[in-house]
């Protein structure tokens, strides 16, 4: 089945390319936009069929190594 | 309103990073994940308050600027 992984940077912490992206819209000549934030999307291919089982397995892959819990958080759909 | 982005290499186009997280996923110990893809997710805050208007606009930043429409397809989802 396929997971699909949202790591963002958590409220509050800076995001400089977020911000880089805002600025360069805004160069480009974009009026009105008011925040960016960037973040990663991961599309995984699993062989497990079972739900449950996928999303405590992808939950534990963002906990060990797709995000940085410290300053990210994730959120993890599965189809 | 909100606007949020996925950008993604398209399919046929190598994607190292991607490849890097399966190896490390395999690493860790994680069984059965058969491929990775990432990619990156935009969320942009905007004035416009019209959902017709914000689309067209945030597809055209997408082509002028967050995309490379050579190598990535994009999609834009509304709140």
């Amino acid at each position: 089945m396929k997971a699909r992984v949202h790591v963002m940077l958590k409220n509050g912490v800076l995001d400089p390319q977020g911000e880089a992206v805002r600025h360069a819209l805004g160069s480009l000549g974009f009026d009105g936009v008011e925040s960016v934030r960037q973040g990663k999307v991961i599309e995984l291919e699993l062989a497990e069929t079972d739900a449950a089982k996928a999303e405590e397995s992808v939950k534990a892959m963002c906990e060990k190594l797709l995000a940085n819990t410290v300053i990210e958080s994730y959120a993890v759909e599965l189809d």
